[in-house]
């Protein structure tokens, strides 16, 4: 369903997917939250020319203001663009392209946000697309660029490489044992930053966190890759690790969280997106330990993204109360979990 | 498993069981609670002489000194016994009719009280057995008698008839609908007790009420008997009326909590006696409102006992830890649910 999840993924029994985006803005412009409408059509209109030579036409163009606040909501849920895109939705638009794995948001906080998605663990390929899209964007547009300072952007959080590379993961094992809060601890300390399912002030839903590098400035793009990919590599073993000491030392316990949120997926009518959530979490830890075997719980964050509210008005192509869609949640859950076992 | 539930049942769908007790005192001697052991020694067999006369041998004797503390816990779980006759394990002992529909406490806070259960409403057998009892035992021994108070007690509130009949509901549709709360206090202002499972102080597990006469002075036996009848219809026809609504109006969520109560029972591999008690309870009414459709669950009460603490270490024959335990139940419930279907 989500197109961006396909394809092979590396460490996926512990990564789910990786993402990089660059904050860019034009020269000459104010930015994004102070722009009227008319400036930002202009401006609009000025990157898209550049895009279109810059860019192949696997591209197709999106005006958040021209799409329904269902669709909006769907793009958001599937990662594709940012809650703040529909804030301003008079300005916003953006280029996807056909597999999903790229988007060039326009008018989000900055004129420009290259955001580059992959399955799995690979700050490679995601990093060496949004670079690839950036250099050729550059070519064409006069970013905002200052000798001292690097890229210029609307936050100061952002300026110098306007670089964010996160990663989510799927640790359940680390939670479980309560050394996660260590962990976010440690990670802050080295200028990292945890974050839940979708992105800032969210919180953890199912066991899966973000993390990303909070400075962009005084470090190189390869410094900051390479500084998150080999953090990213220890927690990866040491959520194994713990894994295999939950197997060995707490089988019941495993057993018995898992098989009672299948037991609560197979049977229940009415379900919240967040109860869902953690109990998809808990059946993907199941595959993660062996005790289910079914290799199509490998892709169940596909599922998680389903069930949420704007994804499954898609699904029915239409709008639903909330109960309607708890009650819909859980139809599509117990299907789901009836065709595990087929 | 349990004895006293054998047998016909009435309004069985809404009422679990019908006790009454009455407690009596014998003349010249003290109260259990300052007796010494001695004293007590004398009394029992004082007792046990006029009990042999008066009863037929379809009764066993026990002193509560005389069984493991398992054992004990068995009997209290049972509801045979009152947690109290433990706290004096050195006084107290009991005779115990064989079908369990009748049992003669001594030394509980009381030198007797005599206690009959049946199955299901039934308030005419309890209380003729129990008079009956009652009325041999009067014929052989002193019991405490004053003409202007009645039988005298221990503590004041069983001063006069000395009787508690009680009456224990499964009233889910009542607590589901939140109407359970306005309907106790208005008991309590006719002077009706509603308590949990395990009598005073036990919390109201798995929509378990046990509703009972608070007064025992001023009223005659066959007034309080009547009075407590006559309440408990108008609660039958309420939960029933109230299940019609559910059932009408309220499908969804009714199978919702049902089902999920289903999925947990059926999987879960460790499971507190607390939170089997609620979803039992949840099976039951599965049945209750036509989800289910196996009589067996007509008396799933049967096992909310025996997955109680003491009872599922007799099952095993052996002391275990509460983990142990939970590991335990869990999986006793996964058998029955399993046997369910078949």
């Amino acid at each position: 369903m989500t197109r961006w999840l396909d394809g092979p993924a590396i460490d996926d029994d512990v990564v789910i997917s990786t993402r990089v985006r660059v904050a860019r803005n034009i020269s000459k412009y104010r930015f994004p939250s102070i722009m009227t409408v008319q400036e930002s059509d202009t401006l609009t209109d000025e990157i898209l020319n550049g895009m279109k030579e810059a860019l192949d036409d696997n591209y197709r163009f999106i005006r958040v203001r021209d799409i329904t606040p269902r669709e909006q909501m769907v793009y958001i849920e599937d990662h594709l663009i940012s809650p703040n895109m529909v804030q301003r939705k008079d300005k916003s638009s953006f280029l996807i392209r056909n597999d999903e794995k790229a988007t060039v948001m326009i008018n989000e906080e900055d004129h420009i946000r290259i955001q580059t998605l992959f399955p799995g663990f690979n700050l490679t390929d995601a990093w060496e697309l949004c670079s690839d899209i950036d250099d050729k964007l550059g070519e064409k547009l006069d970013y905002a660029f200052d000798d001292r300072w690097g890229y210029l952007t609307a936050c100061p959080t952002n300026v110098g490489t306007g670089l964010r590379a996160s990663v989510m993961l799927h640790l359940p094992c680390i939670t479980i044992t309560k050394t996660i809060n260590s962990l976010i601890e440690g990670l802050r300390e080295i200028g990292l930053t945890v974050r839940g399912l979708y992105g800032e002030g969210s919180e953890a839903l199912g066991y899966l966190y973000q993390i990303s590098n909070q400075v962009t400035l005084g470090e190189s793009e390869e410094d900051i890759i390479g500084k998150l990919n080999k953090v990213v590599y220890q927690i990866i073993k040491r959520e194994r690790k713990t894994r295999e000491y939950l197997k060995e030392k707490k089988s019941t316990e495993l057993e018995n969280r898992v098989y009672r949120s299948y037991g609560i997926l197979s049977y229940a009518r009415i379900i919240t997106s967040k109860e869902a959530m953690d109990h998809l979490s808990n059946i993907r830890l199941g595959w993660e330990v062996g005790i289910f075997s079914s290799d199509k719980i490998r892709n169940i964050f596909d599922l998680m993204i389903e069930v949420q509210p704007a994804n499954i008005q898609r699904g029915l192509d239409k709008d639903m109360s909330e109960e309607d869609r708890d009650i819909e949640r859980a139809k599509i859950i117990r299907d789901y979990i009836y065709n595990l076992e087929g």
